[in-house]
């Protein structure tokens, strides 16, 4: 698969054939519009036309890593939605049961070329912008563990509902040796505040769904049967604001985070490139990736 | 009634007749100094020269709107009680039962003219900057509604008391289509915190007495009778802090937010009117004017 | 003694016979490794090379209060351990019982010269800068009172562990007519959040441990004499993560803070003599002393 092309919208890439949209296709059943083909793509996105709500599903067994693809898929898919006028809202969940998304798929990370790291992490960058900047109102419901890059994606919707029981959710990337970017250390920021980021990110601490809600991290913990009716109650709360006024507000709180992040994106991609290069850093991915296989086994 | 000028002191203006400090005649009996002569300004002030405490109160029934006028006078009022060496602090209240303040007055908005509407708009400035950057401890004694202005009155005070039961605090501007200034937003960050402000500012939330409690929108929550005696309690704790050291302390705290509006207050006067003469934005005001009418009669 | 001279590391400073570090002799016993000579030094230092975890205990009975001589030790023992390679984390602690650090003596700032303010006021930039800064794991096993400068010494580490009872915690400075600096808001800001800081910092607030915990001053209360193998404990979990990767993340932070002190260090100490000649200042402390005097007898 040919990487993103900078500087041009993903989904314009898609349609020139630049990035293949696997999982992409537009059907438009009704009330019922999928993008994708239900049940085939990584990122199944169903959008009911009735509610202007549409659903996102990751899909990618067996815990949602996100690679390239996955990554390219979802940027192109919040893109779409972004442009579909009939579209007020959205809910990002799993549709792999136990998971919402392991983050980042290390596999990307482990004896990989610095070309393929610059792709992969723009791809990670536009997808982020694409969602912390989105002007729905987006809801995570996270329905399964949610560590690493799966948390940044929770933390960067606008409501997060948790299954209460043995799942967990947080920055964990120290304990791999790796670092947290500087932009999931923003959106951390923004959603626990400054002491409860430094302990969280220094520890690479994962929460239950009570410690996480107790700390600002989700906004709401409930049986895992009722995350999604939950998230469909909530919802209506959000979409009876008017979509101006909220869009407006919404830019103003995140604008300096995402203008951050835009102004040092190839900096930012290279930097990543750089560290994941690092001997001392290829040495604990593999030994990571070792205890993972060995687990399996 | 003429627009304040720019760039002028409300006091040197209303000095010079260039605005009607409708409420702000000096009376100088002991050890009650009334700014206003009692029961009949829109912003009545009583000096109390023994204890230096001011009570401000808002009194434009039926709910305390603030119009052009009111702002003029408010501001007016905090300059004089500024330059008034015997006086350490002020507690601002209402005179109309149920209401601290409704806010910002709509009419100023719905078919007004651009000038009228930056002339407004500069005085809510004024009155902000003399509320949020006072040299005085200040205190708001919170014994009614408190929407959208009155929140942001109440939230620029340094402690808030809020009398508990059916009563409610919050920016609810998204709410009528509207989006809550920069500086409202960096007032209520300053309060809440990054996450509660966002939720509160997208969803235009109205928050009881015990909720605002409990994301630190108030201070103090107490019945209705208890509130002016809970704030003269409070008040002893912070004038025995010597003044010039507390005085240093507020304003470096405050300093950042003061200057990010001082510095642009001319271009978000005329962001407001520009905004505020969209027709979306007329239609939106127009429609919950005749909501208010129709619930009326 | 001579003061600590600008733009040259404590350490090589001490080397050259620039300042006197009086506690600071390196002593090689395994597996306690003594920079100081124990029971001897006003800032003892236990290194145990077995866990790599130093305890630096400050010892100026009878409230270890902070003078020129007792921060140059500190900041000298932080610059030793720092460049350690077999030291990963530190608990900073007290050798006083009752006390952990009664903060900045006051003897220092009353009646001195402009020169010797400057002086003092640079070792204390520079201790801080080498806690809040360090590479280490630090913890705070607060056994005692800690008001102002104690307070900064506690909240500048990692974690802080308080003893429950009697004991209070704060940046108390105005209650004395004087200001807590603007490094000492911030780094209060990074722990307890912009609303409680403003309250705390106005009314000089000193807190219970319990209250301390509740508004996340401390991160943990448990009685006296569980305090150090509370801080043993938790220790364990700062140690299972990666030293690279803790801290680049510690690094990104605390850096706007550091950065803020150390791009103004000159001006800041100026600042602060300045402020301390001034007669009202001396007035106050000179009263303060007085009343300590007579408390005493």
């Amino acid at each position: 698969m040919a990487a993103p092309v900078r500087g041009m919208s993903l989904l314009r890439q898609a349609c020139l054939g630049l990035v293949r949209p696997t999982g992409a296709q537009v059907c438009t059943q009704v009330p019922y519009r999928c993008y994708s083909t239900p049940g085939v793509g990584q990122v199944q996105v169903d959008m009911n036309s009735e509610t202007g709500v549409a659903t996102v599903r990751l899909n990618r067994p067996p815990v949602n890593s996100l690679n390239l693809d996955v990554l390219t898929e979802l940027g192109i898919a919040l893109e779409k939605l972004d442009a579909d006028r009939t579209c007020r809202a959205m809910v990002l969940a799993s549709a792999v049961p136990g998971i919402f998304s392991a983050g980042l798929d290390i596999l990307e990370m482990y004896q990989s070329t610095p070309e393929r790291c610059v792709a992969f992490w723009r791809a990670l960058q536009d997808a982020w912008l694409g969602l912390y900047g989105s002007r729905l109102v987006t809801m995570a419901a996270i329905e399964g563990h949610s560590p690493a890059g799966g948390c940044l994606l929770a933390m960067s919707c606008d409501y997060r509902v948790m299954a209460d029981g043995k799942f967990q959710i947080g920055l964990n990337e120290t304990r791999l040796g790796i670092v947290a970017p500087f932009w999931f250390e923003d959106v951390m920021l923004n959603t626990i505040g400054h002491r409860e980021t430094e302990k969280a990110l220094q520890l690479g601490a994962m929460y239950s769904a009570q410690q996480a809600l107790s700390i600002g991290l989700v906004d709401k913990v409930v049986p895992l049967a009722e995350v999604m009716p939950t998230v469909q109650g909530e919802l209506k709360n959000w979409l009876q604001i008017p979509d101006a006024a909220r869009v407006i507000t919404k830019t103003s709180m995140r604008k300096q985070v995402l203008d951050r992040l835009r102004s040092q994106k190839e900096k930012d991609a290279q930097f990543f490139a750089d560290f994941i290069g690092r001997d001392s850093v290829q040495r604990s991915l593999g030994a990571y990736i070792a205890s993972l296989q060995k687990r399996k086994s």
